[in-house]
Order: C-alpha cells, then sequence, then structure tokens
C-alpha cells in the first residue's frame, strides 16, 4: 500500500508580523469604510506572521504580470531544489527511483512547468511522469498526494514525488480594496514543500482510500480573475460557511472505511482560515486540539495554499507520538469549491519494509 | 482492461484559409527580412485551412489578455457541452458514471477549472474527480489519455472523461515577429474534443502500456512567454530535429510490449507539423500513408494542440477499417520537450462488453 513520507518544508526568509499587516492596512486603506472590519477580520485569521520571497517594501510594489512571473519563476528554481532533496531523503530515495512528479502551483504560470527544469537538473530519470496542477489552487495539495496514491496503485512498486510551490505574495494586488482582497493580504503566505508517496516501504501514512467532492453550485466563491496585471484572488464571503456541507462528506469516507470520523488519531485539515477549522472541529465532534498541526501551520505561516496538508503533516511527524495503524485523515480545500480527502493509516516502518522485487532489481546492492 | 473510446471533436464556424494566411502575412510584414522564408515556412505546413472561434479581424485585434481570456472562457461554455455529450453518447455512458474528469487546455486559464463548471451544469456527480492540466501543451492530450488509462487501473471499473479545449487564436500576438512566431500564425488552429475512457467494456483501443518522455535540455524549446499580454508562444527552430531522439523511445516502449513499431495496425500521432510527420515516418521505418489521420488533421485544422490525437483517432473510428486485437500507438508532442506514449490494441466490441459488477449495482435496469 502506497505511503506517504515525511514531507519538506521551507519558508522563505522574508517575514511579515501581523503588526506589520495590520499597521499597512491602516495606513495605505485609512478611508476605507470598513477599515475596522478588515482590521478586526485580520486579527480573527489568527495569523501572526507570513514569510515571503521578496522583502516587504518590494512585495508591495507590482511591476507587471509579466515581471511578477519572472521572480516566481526565478525563485521557484532557487527554492525548490532544496525541499526535493530532502523530501527524496526523508523518504530513502534518490531522484532515479521517482515516476511521476506531480507539480502543484497556483500563484505563477510556466511552460513547461518546473517539472522540466527539475527532471533536467536534479537527476531524475527522463521516462519520470509530469502532472503539473495550476487550478485546483488550495485543494491542490490533497488532490497531488491523492493523483500520488492514485498513480502508485495504477503503477505498482513505483514512487511520487509531490512539488508545491506557492508564493501567494506574488498574487498581492494593491488596486483590489474589496473586504475579501483586504483580508487575504493579511492572510495569505509564500512557502514550498514536497513530499514523496513510496509505493513500497517507508514511514508515514498507508494511503487507502480517496475522494473529492465538489460543493454544489459554489464555483465563484473561491476563484482568480485573470486580468492583464495577472492573477486576482476573489474570496466570497460565504467561503466561511462550507464546512457545514463538506463535514458529512468527510464524515461519509470515513465510514465506508469501517471507521469513526469522530475517533480518529490524527487529522490533517487545510488551514483556509481560523473559521474553518472551528466549525470543522465542531461538525465532526472533535476537540480543538485534534487540529493543532493545522493551527500551528496557519498561525506561523499563514495560509500557504496547496503547501499547508505538507506542513501540518510535517507536525504531525515531527511530533513523533502517532502510533503504528493510528487511522487519520487529509483534507484540503480550495476553489471549486473542491474538497481533496484521503484517508489512511500510520505506519511506523516496523511492519512496512517489505521486500519489493522491482526495487530490488533495479538496486541489486542496496 | 481500459478502453478508449470514439472522441468526439468540435472546429468553429470561421475559416482561415492557405490563402487568407499567405495574404495577412504579406499584408502585414511587407518590410520583414524573412518574409520570403516566413512564407514557404507557412505554405510547408501543408495546413489549407484552420478554424478559429472568432471572426479573422477580430482575432488579429489584441484587446487585452483579460479580455481574451474571457473570451476563451465565455467560448469553452459555449462549445465544450456538445462534444461532451457526444463523447458519452460514444462510449454509451451517462454524465452519473463518469468518474474523473480531466481537463486539457494550453490557451486560456481559468481557476477554478472549466471541470467544476462541466459538474454543476451537466449533471456530473459531485464527487467526480478533477484533473485540470494547463501547462503540457500539445502533449496534454496523450497526457490526458495516460492519466485516465492510470486512473481506471486505480480505480477499477471507474470511467475517466477527457476533455481538450483549445482556442491557439487567443494566444496570437501580433507584436511578435519573429520566425518562429510568424510561422505559428500559420500552423495551430481552435477546437473542442472529447473522450471517454470505460474502464470496462467498450468499443475503441485498448489501453494496455503508457510512457513519458522528456527530451534532455530541450526545456525553452516550446516555451509560454507570460507576459502582460498574455501568452506568447515560442517555438525554436531545432523542434522539427526532435523526432530523432524520439523514435527509439517510441521503438523501445513498443518492444517492451513485445511488439514491433514498424508493423503496427494504427499510428496516432500529433500532427505538430509536416516535418514531424515525415522524419517519424522515416526513422520507425512505416509507410507515409501510416499517419494519414494526422496528416489529414493537420490539412484541415492546423495543429489543434492537445486536440490533435483525439481528432486523428476518430478519423481511425470513421474509417472503420480497424479489426479487432490490432496493435496501436498514441503519440503526443509537446513542450518539456515532452512526448506522451500509449501502446493497445483495438476491440471492436464484439468480446469486451464483458458484465462489470459495479455499473451492474449501478444501473440494474441496463
Amino acid at each position: 500500500m502506497p505511503i506517504l513520507c515525511k514531507p519538506a518544508v521551507n519558508v522563505p526568509e522574508n517575514i511579515v508580523t501581523l503588526d506589520d499587516t495590520l499597521r499597512l492596512a491602516e495606513q495605505l486603506h485609512a478611508d476605507h469604510p470598513k477599515l475596522k472590519l478588515v482590521l478586526r477580520l485580520i486579527r480573527n485569521t489568527g495569523v501572526l506572521k507570513r514569510h515571503t520571497i521578496l522583502p516587504l517594501d518590494e512585495t508591495l510594489r507590482h511591476p507587471g504580470f509579466e515581471a511578477r512571473n519572472l521572480t516566481y519563476e526565478r525563485h521557484a528554481k532557487k527554492r525548490v531544489p532544496a525541499v526535493v532533496e530532502l523530501a527524496l531523503k526523508n523518504a530513502e530515495l534518490t531522484p532515479q527511483d521517482i515516476d511521476v512528479i506531480i507539480y502543484v502551483s497556483c500563484t505563477g504560470f510556466m511552460m513547461p512547468s518546473l517539472t522540466a527544469w527539475l527532471i533536467n537538473s536534479m537527476g531524475f530519470r527522463h521516462d519520470t511522469r509530469q502532472i503539473p496542477i495550476a487550478q485546483l489552487g488550495c485543494a491542490a495539495g490533497g488532490a497531488a498526494i491523492n493523483r500520488a496514491h492514485d498513480f502508485c496503485n495504477a503503477h505498482l512498486g513505483s514512487n511520487a514525488l509531490i512539488v508545491s510551490c506557492e508564493f501567494c505574495s506574488m498574487c498581492y494586488q494593491p488596486t483590489d480594496h474589496d473586504i475579501g482582497s483586504l483580508l487575504s493580504n493579511g492572510l495569505f503566505g509564500d512557502a514550498v514543500s514536497a513530499a514523496v508517496v513510496r509505493g513500497h516501504g517507508g514511514t508515514g501514512m498507508r494511503l487507502e482510500r480517496n475522494s473529492s467532492y465538489l460543493i454544489p453550485n459554489t464555483e465563484d466563491w473561491i476563484s482568480y480573475a485573470v486580468k492583464d496585471t495577472g492573477f486576482h484572488f476573489q474570496l466570497d464571503k460565504r467561503v466561511p460557511t462550507t464546512m457545514e456541507p463538506l463535514a458529512p462528506v468527510l464524515r461519509d469516507l470515513v465510514s465506508d472505511q469501517g471507521w469513526d470520523v469522530s475517533k480518529l488519531g490524527f487529522y490533517i485539515i487545510h488551514a483556509g482560515g481560523p473559521r474553518i477549522l472551528d466549525d470543522l472541529c465542531r461538525f465532526l465532534d472533535v476537540k480543538p486540539d485534534a487540529f493543532r498541526h493545522s493551527r500551528a501551520t496557519l498561525t506561523e505561516y499563514g495560509n500557504i495554499a496547496s503547501s499547508v496538508v505538507l506542513e501540518a503533516l510535517r507536525r504531525l511527524f515531527e511530533e513523533g507520538e502517532t502510533e503504528n495503524d493510528e487511522k487519520g485523515i487529509i483534507a484540503g480545500f480550495g476553489p471549486g469549491i473542491t474538497a481533496e480527502m484521503a484517508v489512511g493509516t500510520w505506519a511506523d516502518g516496523s511492519t512496512t519494509r517489505s521486500a519489493d522485487p522491482r526495487r530490488a532489481a533495479r538496486h541489486p546492492v542496496s
């Protein structure tokens, strides 16, 4: 059964604190009729700091879509290789062992995608499959895990590399003054992350079942307006209410596996915002502490889009208290509104390091 | 074994003939130092006409990236449903039978992708998986077939819908005057297409093996420059030479299946341009007639990007001469430079309409 190994995550060196964000909102939008509401919403995010690829003053200037996208590409090439290397090391694999690279990123656009550059520059095999996904937004972390799971089931013994590159600061649009945009300016952060799904062996989450769900008729609740100035993130005020229709979907998925969603050992949930986490806790009847890794990710890094679930999972690994065979769930949420969900059990490595005939043939010495 | 059923393809009502293209090139680039070369290259494409979503005079005006992208979205919603309906009919399935929608398109950008709108407006189940791919360009047709194949193998008994929406005319950039751009202006056309991969039963190509290959260090041979004016297609003059390194890859894939690449019953090859087809014929030691469906697609519709392989396959179905168990290959080529390849055998429906317990349970009456 495929195993999702320990993710590697990196946040850039530039820090924007909550105080920076509040001060900026007051300065830049002093005459905004809803300034008090905006400040309250930003405070309520619980985001104490974010990290950005550029210093704050540069982030605030918009040099045009072309320049932004070139910055995205330059920083992707600068920052992604290190997390890829660490994710491979965490999985005890080399680039030559990888059969597919799933690259998710909604904050910049390249064709060919970064997958081609990664294959050429990091020693991956030239027959590595490429699955670049740009249009699932924050749900793409969950989607990448699920497509990696599917790939490993379709090609037994294969290994998948997931890469998430989210420079949300490259979507800051100084001319957007609606409340959703001003809130988003205080919510999102930058991060790169990577994780391996091993077809055989390893330590981490055994991927046992996955599913997807689109909440009917919510296409325009989370979306991009694509303009000459790039991607303009549009957030509907009804988004925080989406856990009510999604909680039963999570409950059913876990029930299909024969388990109880209120009694799982671990929960890796997309930290879209504080109300998402609070509501889902309540609807699933679990203690707030169950979502501690998602909450910590939100507090320390902000909403890092498709990287959230990988960072929350990394924190679960760091905690080191998950026991063999403990049951858990991963859920990413994003535009559509789409939920991408996976359930599985913890593999501490004691029972899963089975001999894989394909690997053995490929690495006769190891 | 999953079966790729008969595709549905639609081209828009506006026609640009070779004469239109040559006349325009002469008018718009009268002072171009390489005009004669450009005219010869355009003539050599063999493209006699293309179809476009807008009339020619409107196509030639660039109203900005935002307006272009809105046109893309409007025409996608107008033109895609009919091909989806026909593809489903060809596969004898309904929207409720589909488990994943793989949407490929490199000529417009939407988030959420059109998958969300299709699910909401065409009666697909809300747990349908969405795999939107924007960054594999012309190779995405082959990639979509291969990911559909993988999905059906990972989720036995499931069905995949492939949708390709390519409005290449929305990437016409009047300010680009390099030879690759002027050639491209005479090469690409618009089309929408769709096809179903059935997990069980059906008529078409049994998908038996797939693979991908990236030619080393050719990332910048086919690429987009992403600018404030949208996607600028960049074509390196070395692209026509790529069949020499790719032919052995196709040969090896077919050999892995125990077959001879020179002796297959059908060949569905991306019609990137005439030299691609001529060279590959020669390197694979097959008669030019073997690529007749790709050549006809190029002549009548131009290079319709990820839709080429689906249109060439549709022509193979229309011809109606493929016999049960005949061996064949599909190969798409695009940025990376990436080849996405699939091999399989023809299923005429006589032996494959097996009882599928999951389907039977879902449709107890049928």
